[in-house]
């Protein structure tokens, strides 16, 4: 194709590297974002991403909202909005969170655009350089790239089958000589481990973080989405002083949406504001508006009980297909809910490697070595999706890795 | 209202502010955004946000497009989606953008959540704590809130008519121990300033930044909204090599949709994809979908027209009110284009103060304070918006201003 003449592909490269920020030097682009360019190819089997499942996302009730919205709303919707987020559906959140025990004023949340942004605005406002922030390992990926940028050190604890062990926690912080900006904990359906932090565990991290005069990162993506057992008490109710509370729709009703929340003492909330304002001015008012109307409209509630029953199936789905098929000494997590389950392979595989051999049989997982913030760690393990492939495919697909791996054991 | 026990209102706080990282002591919530809080009494006529038009809102034909998007692409804008941004809007873009002489590929373009998102990944790439970045005197408020959170520096150049006096640059530059990091500019209807960098300005500008080797970021969020004159040629044009260009969907389509976009060089779109995947991951693919189809139908342009003969028409009226009402002494800028002009009061009067006196006679500007980043200046000045009032309101807030002036200048 001819060119016009300046085409900016023509131009030098001015040394853009030498240019940027020290932080900018420990950025890099996220080992699943680039997997899923690998997994996109139509005939593969992605359990790599954690996408809902696409054939159940409310389209008619989202379109229904959105034609009420404008027309009755249009000049509000299109309009800026106020940094903290739309009023009525604060109110609606506060309320609703209530049965979970977490009992807050609308002052207590900000909007945000995903989780996401959470992280990120969290690292702007604790972390500074080298300051140690506390994780588990293996923890969730998204949340080591926000504070990268910020520069952060992480102290790990190791999780077993009850979640982060909290138990070694007093000794990692002895030992420390700094105290950590915070505790970042996924206490449902853990992401990647799909493990739940126990009643138990959950009181204990509460008091060493008051011994130890700790804030607490309380990261519940998928709440919601519990498919069995009954709903344990979140860090937000054991020690509201300290904790930093964050949720989001978009496991419940759509990640188009870029919609989430953090709940917060209020002087956090102005801090949160403030660097929101800064980051992107606010969340815009449409969206909040049209998901304001169908969460008040009820049609949340029922989906979310829909999607549970979905995503139990599918569950159930990929926990037979690996008894099924796959090689003796295999073990995996069985997730009381949320969107994952966690893979433990003989230590002849090494994930990293096996995902190669895994997509050229058309099949897509995130090895485990991702989620280790700057450590060895999770070689042998895997992070399996099993919300986006419905129950035929789950099984297909397990059957070729369970084929691939049966093979690699064999060459090995 | 009884509260149940444990409500969070009643929780100790715990000492956040000594928690907080060093960049966060720096940050402020906007005077701008203060100020919005005490303007929004219903019987006040504001001149002091940067709102457009809300009865002019595309409404009609935003609500057809969210339902074209959703009844055939709704499984895809409701998922997750690329964080550089939805392809044929880029490419739209890309096209679109041609026209000023902005040759590039899709690849050099990143969306991003409202223009305000760019400046807090640039500031996020490149701004170290104590660097320098060169603006005018006064600059665009939202740019010191995003670097502010990075601990810039900055060193400031006047302005005249004919905008940024780079002429005064190569002395600043000079005597500077260490290279800016960037140098920003509003080269089109300046915020707060109304004014435009000429012709030769922007020649002298390029040529600068290729001397001393320094990089450009050109902000242009009004350059589609010009009433006369023709169109002068981008930096990006002049210096494609060193320039990061953004401009938005805020000012021709609405603010609500948060969609705005960067154009640069690849290495440093793949930079800001990074940056951008650890700040909120993606922007909304339905948003980005519904600006798409908006745009592919021919409906912006339209729009766009139509936007510039009624903020011609509004700032038609204010200079005219201002010529009526205005005591003698006071000066002001006539922009060619976008949303602001700048008020030059009698040197009796202190603006900061006269914002009571005049939110008293229910009316309001931004005094020119809030412009000048850690430094004196503006305390004559002030920004008015003749976007947001019509004609008649306009005429009513001008009258109202000048009758407090005057008054002002009597008590004096």
């Amino acid at each position: 194709m001819p060119e016009p003449n300046g085409m900016i592909t023509h131009v030098e490269d001015i040394g853009w590297e030498n240019r940027l920020a020290a932080r900018a030097r420990r950025m890099q682009s996220s080992v699943i974002r680039e997997l899923l360019k690998l997994t996109s190819q139509p005939d593969i089997i992605s359990f790599a991403g954690g996408l809902p499942a696409p054939d159940f996302f409310p389209i008619r009730e989202v379109q229904e909202a959105c034609r009420y919205i404008l027309q009755h709303h249009g000049p509000i919707a299109l309009q800026y909005s106020p940094t903290e987020g739309y009023q009525p559906l604060k109110e609606w959140l506060a309320e609703t969170m209530s049965k979970y025990g977490i009992w807050v004023e609308s002052d207590n949340i900000m909007m945000v655009n995903g989780s996401q942004q959470a992280l990120d605005l969290v690292g702007k406002l604790f972390v500074d350089p080298d300051t140690c922030v506390v994780c588990s390992r293996p923890t969730y990926l998204g949340a080591i790239q926000a504070w990268d940028a910020y520069e952060a050190r992480y102290c790990t604890v190791p999780m077993d089958e009850d979640g982060m062990i909290v138990e070694e926690l007093p000794a990692l912080l002895d030992k420390g000589k700094h105290r950590p900006r915070f505790v970042y904990v996924l206490p449902n359906f853990h992401n990647p481990a799909g493990t739940t932090l126990s009643q138990s565990r959950r009181e204990q991290l509460a008091e060493i973080a008051r011994r130890y005069d700790l804030v607490i990162i309380e990261d519940d993506p998928y709440g919601e989405l519990r498919f069995e057992g009954a709903d344990l008490t979140p860090l937000f109710r054991l020690a509201p002083e300290r904790t930093i509370y964050l949720s989001t729709f978009s496991k419940t009703l759509a990640p188009g949406f870029r919609l989430a929340w953090v709940v917060a003492p209020k002087p956090i909330i102005t801090r949160l504001v403030q660097a929101k304002q800064g980051a992107d001015l606010n969340t815009g008012a449409f969206i909040q508006m049209v998901a304001n109307d169908v969460c008040q409209r009820g049609i949340l509630r029922q989906h979310v009980r829909r999607l549970r029953n979905v995503y139990r199936s599918r569950r159930d789905a990929m926990v037979d297909a690996l008894q099924e098929h796959m090689p003796g000494g295999v073990t995996w997590t069985v997730p009381q809910g949320g969107l994952f389950l966690w893979v433990r392979t003989s230590d002849q595989i090494d994930t990293r490697e096996f995902m190669k051999t895994a997509i050229a049989a058309k099949v897509a997982f995130v090895p485990g070595f991702a989620f280790y913030p700057g450590e060895q760690g999770g070689e042998h393990s895997m992070r399996m999706n099993f919300s986006y492939c419905n129950e035929e495919t789950i099984n297909e697909g397990i059957y070729r890795l369970g084929v691939a791996m049966k093979k690699e054991l064999a060459g090995a």
